[in-house]
């Protein structure tokens, strides 16, 4: 008797193992992370903008969740791209700025990323387009189906249809659930290459060409835009530079938007379009002054749609506020994959996929330190849902502008121009900044009436510098010392 | 007749190779490079203090040569020692601060350094003690003696006669010539460790013990010297604070020469004294605020000792001005093992090692970058034998105190006392400076009298900052953009 109900027991324990198993083998969706490199909320139909053409991108976010308040926490592409893979803020992560040629930022090998997390819960992982973070150990993956080096003006990332053909065979064939990683070079700023190999961003008086070329590239439908028609976002003055720039800017936003399609046509020919998560985000904002390097909206405030074929509602649209240091432990979370002891800085946001209105999503961390070696200028900022504090580390040294931005026709017009302002900021308050500014984001949207010193907010000052403090203790920021001894 | 020339040649030919290669192999020095750890030149009898005992490293300047103008070229522990180890600037090798925890600054994965040179060429390389650069690929030693983790309490480097003790089996038993890198963890401050494995170099109102020990270390004999005997430096302050941390600093420094007369004690005995080359050099200007990490006098311009067995004169002063980035080229011309086409930023001081007088020995140049990471300070300098310019290209930051630093007994004790200045240097100066400095060093050579915009050094301030500029051109100094763009 006893006997027999051990059998029993034994036999009901083998057959629930088993069904375990096979539902965590079959269960298990596949997951495509989309990267684009420096493409803000501004160029994307279902961000409102009318002009700009993205329909592939507007129809992954009418089937899935569109998300209005997502934010990145260091708007320099490697630092970005090492959060949204670890789960870690720069800081902590030790991708404190770029990781290619001279800068030679890369991250602690004890990090434990992403792909690593999921080869390990049995997933197969690959990357295609731009990696741009190190050390490959730590953010390794199972295949390489392009490399990924910075700047370079013949990268396969410049042609994301291109991209979806060379990893269709990856998406079709794998049997077990995928990881795939998707990073486009576009829409960043194209360049030249100096004989020493670093990156030439001058282009003497012409707009910046976004990758665009007059050859177009295999497989790309060229979307063009009239300067006329592009809508000048706030932070950008409009004057024939930054029109001439925008323009060329939406048309290497176009052509992301064909990659996206092509591989959605590639991943429902495979059958897999219902079992595969898709993400699209952006590393950081617009490569423009004013966006890119900046905690200002326009730097951190970017795209992220995600169509979630398990979930049971489509067309969310999603104000919680989440950031890239959500996006390890969320999607670790969709696979059933979350370490035992998680020492992610982030969160899973994976119940703000199923429904508008959850709790406790109301406030966002950055954390910038450098981005090219010579551009030190660490800042640490809160978002809430009215108010932002930005601290500025350096504040004595002049805000470093990037290669990339300092050399673009926009800003060098508004220069020749003499214009005291870009945009609607002063140049010369973007230039030199306080050691604290405060904005009431509500009221004042583009960040231009700094209310640090002002006594009417000085208790939801002091209240937002505490909640700064507080993250970079527990965030384990280096720079804590900077309030003891400097 | 043609027949019986042509087999002369043949056979004269081949005596003369086999006679190159046994040369090759025999004549070929062993080399042992001394590296201490924050030592200056104010802490050694042969440097002119009449009260240190350092007996052995004095005996080896009356049997070598005695540097008076050796300069690092970062007073800042890891980026000084990939200069030694690979003759190029931090700059330029990718080492722009410390090497250890969140800090994580490393070289270039493209840079040879000397151990790996000197492999190449047939040498057998070992290292023992402090180690703190990386990655360990790039500076490669074949045997690694004894572990090198930074600021670590229960290091070996703290007893240089058991470092000795444990390079006695290499260097006795090793049949090709060697390369041993001895480097000490004295003299730098000691600490204790937190939980989280930061160092805390906090020591509660008490002077810095410089790693001695109550109990003393096994082999060494306490050599401990009084606060009132020690000489106080012009760049200190003559207080109890620094005196009672000097007289720790001195008896670390006992501590080396002790283990250096150990290791050739063991030289001796295994009968290659009279064929091994013996270096020795501290990585950058004692660990006192106004030395270390500063390109003052104090923080650069260190002891730098050679015994060449091969040279025909002993006991040369030698005033020609060498900097560590020559380190690397000088070694590997005394082992025959210069490349082929060497990109090193220094040059051979071979002949300098030979005769007091060499000609084109006259000037040297120091780039600092960070120290910490969180001690963006990038300075880069060129000194004259009369003049010294610093380019200070962050000096709108107050200068950052290395937390080993700022915690001293000295500088606490000077704060706590309320003086205007520490040392001959006003405190406010040494925390906010100028863009520009230019010393006269012959006439002041405690650098006070700042020069840079005095308009009677105009042609000299102009010429100087010509070399800086061609300086900074010729080692790809990643910050030459800063003339172009802030």
């Amino acid at each position: 008797m006893i006997y027999k109900r051990c059998y029993f027991t034994l036999l009901f324990m083998w057959l629930h193992m088993v069904s375990a198993w096979s539902q965590g083998n079959t269960a298990k969706p596949n997951i495509i992370l989309l990267i684009a490199d420096d493409h803000g909320t501004d160029a994307l139909g279902c961000y409102g903008n009318p002009v700009i053409q993205t329909p592939n991108l507007d129809q992954l976010a009418a089937e899935g969740v569109r998300f209005t308040n997502a934010f990145c926490t260091s708007a320099s592409c490697s630092p970005s791209r090492t959060v949204i893979l670890s789960g870690l803020h720069n800081h902590a992560n030790g991708m404190y700025g770029l990781e290619h040629s001279y800068h030679h930022f890369n991250s602690f090998a004890h990090v434990q990323s992403l792909p690593v997390l999921l080869a390990k819960a049995g997933y197969q992982t690959a990357r295609i387009g731009k990696f741009h973070v190190a050390p490959e150990e730590v953010y390794a993956f199972q295949n390489v189906l392009s490399g990924g080096k910075a700047n370079d003006p013949t990268s396969l990332g410049r042609n994301a249809v291109q991209m979806a053909e060379l990893s269709k065979d990856f998406i079709t064939s794998t049997t077990k659930p995928f990881f795939l990683y998707f990073a486009t070079d576009d829409p960043h700023r194209s360049n030249k290459v100096f004989p020493n190999g670093e990156p030439d961003f001058g282009t003497a008086g012409e707009p910046n060409s976004f990758g665009n070329r007059q050859e177009g590239y295999p497989g790309v439908k060229q979307v063009t835009y009239q300067p006329g028609q592009v809508l000048v976002p706030p932070f950008l003055p409009d004057t024939k530079e930054s029109r001439a720039e925008l323009a060329q800017y939406y048309q290497a936003v176009s052509r992301v938007d064909q990659g996206v399609g092509k591989l959605i046509t590639y991943l429902k020919a495979a059958g897999k379009y219902e079992n595969t998560i898709i993400i699209y985000l952006s590393d950081n904002g617009v490569a423009f002054p004013g966006a890119k390097t900046t905690l200002y909206e326009a730097g951190i405030k970017l795209p992220c749609i995600i169509r979630n074929p398990g979930s049971k509602r489509k067309g969310i649209v999603q104000n919680g506020m989440v950031s890239w240091a959500d996006i390890t432990p969320t999607i670790l979370d969709l696979a059933g994959a979350i370490p035992a002891n998680p020492t992610f800085h982030g969160r899973s946001f994976r119940k703000l996929l199923e429904e508008e209105h959850v709790s406790g999503w109301d406030e966002v961390y950055a954390s910038h330190s450098l981005h090219e070696i010579t551009m030190y200028y660490p800042m640490r900022a809160v978002r809430t849902r009215q108010y932002k504090l930005i601290y500025n580390i350096a504040h004595q040294l002049p805000f470093p502008l990037a290669l990339d931005l300092v050399k673009s026709f926009t800003w060098q017009g508004s220069l020749q121009a003499g214009s005291a302002k870009f945009g609607k900021r002063r140049i010369e308050a973007f230039l030199h900044r306080p050691q604290f500014e405060l904005y009431d984001i509500e009221k004042d949207p583009d960040e231009i009436h700094n209310l640090a010193d002002n006594a009417q907010y000085k208790a939801i000052f002091n209240q937002l510098l505490q909640k700064l403090k507080q993250f970079q203790q527990q965030t384990h920021d280096p720079w804590i010392h900077k309030w003891e001894y400097e």
